[in-house]
């Protein structure tokens, strides 16, 4: 009988693409052993290539859009639509809009950087008959709470005066009102479900300006400002909705902009992977799965914490089969990860190396890894000695 | 059913002994899987350990001996006697007496340096009532050719005008002739058999000057000065006795002692790990085993020629048990390791780090590299679906 293996891996950062890496993992596995099925799920989160892996795992579509980029610059962007849904459903990235990759290296100012294209994503889903619109958040280059999204889906933020507030973070500390009797009304209409980090939120000290600022450019008194501007901005809309969104989990995903899909667009926020691998039916495919390969740059204490290893784990331990995970590098706290349903994990490397030279090796490391995982396990099945499960 | 493990390392030069590797090896797989059998089967190979590992595993005896070190110092060194022979067997190790390790490094001249030691050893093990003696090879600080030796167990190498030479391989330039009729007339009636790295020949281009003077300290003019040395002892030796140890495999083993062994004590070679795992009883452990850990400091494409994973392989592909190799570089060719029985291997390493980082750290690396591996072979016992041979 043939071995199937499931390979899901996620993307290892500045080396291999999500989709890179399955390709090396099936790669390894075909060479250990030959007559191996191999189905590659490479995970995205909800950043780059959310849209396309659910377009990709649904037969769906996808349509050009031109819209307003973080600093301003027209930005060649996207919508998709679901395959095989009766209810047409729009699926977006926000960094597809407002990504970090959109911002240039001179420009990183978070205080300045807007979402307002992500508004515009959003409507142009709406102008193309979406009655549900899944939202992908991670990537972002903005520190805005999504103002400039619901700016640009109507929304008015009003200051002292009376006047719209300028876009970008710096500017919500002049936020007194925020006045939703000119938002687009096809949003009472709609479902917005946006796929954001769980652990992120919007105020305090793990909120989103303190964690995230320093990564998109700010200073720290920067940082402090957009603090600051947060506070402002969610006083704003509990003044305008009754929703406190200060410390609901995901809201501070992409730069606050999940406070805006919560308090500002009627949205909900889920754990990204539970929209990520719903749709990328995962468990559909590890119900006929002998072995599951994930993968990530590296794997430690944090990985129980929403990386894609663990949540693939734990669906697969759901399922009854085995999970290996091969990372870059193997960090403190590995061990969290055998309750999570990892089995067993090993290393790329092969050899002392610096971690550059390991990056630029990553493809054949990975593959041989994967190769080497499997030569292992199958010693497994054909020790003489039956045993019992793993201690 | 408890899993049989025999775990059979090489010592990682600069790190761990044979030993220390062992029992690293054994806390890593008692983490997987508690209930394991392990069995300790540490691997020497002639040079520093042989005597104490055939002692250690036959029960045997350990004798203190004083003897000329190879700079003519004074040097505490030991004679073995195995344990549950009927036929006494001396053990002895020529770097116990002339090894580098008992060369001060500002001493490290091959020219002058002696193996004379070495022959008071034998004299030691005859003195002991020796019928057999087995001589372990390696990690020696001479190229004398074996000179030495010979000379403490009263062979006369006498230059032009018929006087002994000095000690030393550069010495051997002079010699004219080989006196044999006062040799200790004990070596008549004793079997010498002696561990050797097959591969070590005593002349040419991979002569023992040329291959390992470097290592020991020779300039390249001294090297070509040994190497000329060589020759005339050589053809001294077959002027005395008729056999030709130019080309013989093992007589350039330990600065050419081997030459000595084969053409001036009526001795045998052989290759060490023949007779290692003999007195090891590698065979005996194999048969019970589930699975065999074997490990070295690196696996590459030399490792299928004399080096301990190799040989452990072989010896238990031949058994049909299973083979995995641990080792902290994986090299260039490790894909020939698989036609010598070794069945999978994996680096220890978990991270981007510096030889020096991976050395002092090797312990711990080394325990949890035989962890994951057993945990990735206890995955094999799991498949659902059963499967072939690995390909």
């Amino acid at each position: 009988m043939p071995l199937h293996v499931v390979v899901a891996p996620s993307g290892f950062k500045e080396s291999l693409s999500a989709e890179q890496a399955a390709d090396c993992i099936e790669k390894g596995v075909l060479r250990a052993f030959p007559g191996s099925v191999v189905i590659k799920a490479p995970m995205a989160d909800g950043g780059e290539g959310f849209t396309r892996a659910l377009i990709g795992a649904t037969n769906g579509t996808i349509h050009p859009v031109t819209v307003t980029g973080p600093v301003g610059q027209p930005v060649p962007a996207f919508v998709g639509f679901l395959g095989g849904c009766t209810e047409p459903t729009a699926v977006i990235e926000m960094a597809a809009a407002a990504g970090l990759s959109l911002v240039p290296r001179d420009c990183r100012n978070p205080c300045l950087t807007t979402s307002y294209g992500v508004g515009e994503l959003v409507r142009a889903a709406l102008d193309g008959g979406a009655r549900r619109i899944l939202l992908g958040c991670g990537d972002s280059g903005i520190n805005d709470g999504g103002a400039g999204m619901a700016q640009a889906l109507g929304v008015r933020l009003l200051d002292a005066t009376g006047k719209e507030i300028d876009r970008g973070g710096a500017a919500l500390t002049k936020l007194q009102r925020i006045d939703l009797s000119k938002r687009d009304p096809r949003l009472s209409d709609v479902r917005i479900d946006a796929a954001v980090n769980w652990h992120n939120q919007l105020l305090g000290e793990r909120g989103v300006a303190r964690v995230f600022g320093p990564q998109k450019g700010a200073t720290p008194e920067q940082v402090e400002e957009l603090a600051a501007a947060m506070e402002t901005y969610a006083a704003c809309i509990e003044n305008a909705t009754g929703l406190d969104v200060g410390s609901a989990p995901g809201a501070g995903a992409s730069g606050g902009l999940g406070a805006a899909v919560l308090g500002l667009l009627g949205g909900k926020l889920h754990p990204r992977y539970d929209i990520v691998m719903r749709y990328l039916t995962i468990d559909d495919y590890l119900h006929d799965a002998d072995l599951v390969i994930t993968a990530e740059g590296s794997l430690d204490g944090q990985t129980p914490f929403g990386k894609v290893p663990a949540e693939i784990a734990r669906r697969a331990k759901t399922a009854g089969v085995p999970v290996v995970a091969l990372a870059g590098t193997i960090g403190k706290g590995v061990r969290l990860n055998f309750d999570c349903g990892i089995d067993a994990f090993a290393s790329i490397l092969t050899r002392p190396c610096s971690l550059e030279d390991a990056i630029s090796s990553a493809p054949k490391l990975l593959a041989r890894a994967a190769e080497d995982a499997v030569r292992m396990i199958m010693i497994g099945t054909t020790l003489r000695t039956p045993t019992g499960k793993v201690g």
